[in-house]
């Protein structure tokens, strides 16, 4: 089972370094915000609404790895299209970033569904609710 | 001479702090990137085609001034209504950040129009140029 | 009653723009973290050990207001004095940022001292501790 | 030829989420950081004073790839050490974030050494120079 979602961003004045281009960790925040707005567009809620409706206490990541092939400066329009394959409490995320139809980055992520604790209030781990699955098929 | 432009900013998960609200320092970001915004739509290009077109090397701030009067947090939309006034070689630039109709952060500051002194590289005041000027009348 | 404390930051590549010097909201971040460390000291505990020592949920900022008088840039180590003056249920900051015994940015805040309320779980405004109080005499 | 070094870093509430834990693009802007303190110790220089002294425009990155082991929080004093292997123009970083001991994430990045182009003032790649590998020995 695999879904995505496209969305554009504009890269800005302030995400770039005195190289003039993109400082990279600006990437990550996109990607973050890629992965909760796929999850927003299938479930019709959002990440804030996913924690009232939801055993949901966040997707933290455990892996992360990107290739970045172009640079892309401000004032760019980019597109990032992120896809999702989900395992049983993990997932697979997957962002191709381009600008005009050039791919500028690649991004392979793998997260996990967590829920609190209980008596100790940490996150643990958590199968993916099949109320989301369903959501996605 | 005073214009303004508005525009919806998506509050995102890494923009807030683990008070659940957002993390103050990210209304600058928001604030700057609005005012980019309001100069790409009265020049009919972005900050980046400015350093092309213009003599022009940024507008940093010499002051801000905020009030925040409601926190925001993931998952909402803002409306940001940015409006300039313009004086010699500074204007001002004032952001009401509300959501739902209700105001939340109110921000004014002042500009310096740059260019770049060409002996030394280093920034200096310029009067903001005519044709400028004449786009945002 | 009022009481400082002066740490050294590095300013960083990535806190810059492609000005090639410091991106302002990056200021009000070490602004942030300057009065965490203003408590830490006073108090002898990180702001994490706050929220498990007293009652407390944050002081989030009503105002700030800053001068940004000679930019800074990469490399930068700089030096931020941060000076507290408290009233009843908010204080007031006040931070001087210096790079070489020449001022930088002067900026002033008001936060609030708050905890959750036990209901809703909202923030709301609480007279600052006495027992804190007592570590800033 | 492999060359490390150690730093600390303060993880700070405005690096962190609503979860609590830090916001992981903030790890991606610890690293950055990191590396440029791997070259001040070796050559003696700010990455300021590199631009000035060194035929160099930047170490832009290719590549990059992090597991996160074990969640860090506001509060927390994580040491990093970060190790450098050269290629010709490239080069790979590994960076290892611990708390007490205990290792957090771990990190491993190519980058490129540029140089400006006359003629396009483009980015482009140049063999790391003698005088910085001779440092390093």
């Amino acid at each position: 089972m695999s879904v995505s979602n496209t969305r554009t961003v504009r890269i800005e004045w302030g995400d770039c370094d005195p190289a003039g281009i993109i400082f990279y960790p600006r990437y990550f925040e996109i990607f973050d915000a890629s992965t909760a707005a796929l999850f927003e567009r299938a479930l019709g809620m959002t990440k804030f609404a996913m924690f009232k409706a939801l055993p949901f206490a966040g997707f933290p990541l455990v892996r992360t790895q990107a290739k970045f092939i172009k640079p892309t400066r401000f004032g760019d329009d980019v597109t990032v299209e992120t896809t999702v394959t989900f395992g049983r409490s993990s997932f697979d995320i997957d962002h191709r970033l381009s600008l005009k139809g050039e791919l500028c980055v690649e991004c392979s992520e793998t997260r996990v569904w967590t829920v609190r604790e209980a008596a100790t209030g940490a996150l643990k781990a958590h199968p993916v609710p099949d109320e989301v699955l369903a959501k996605f098929r």
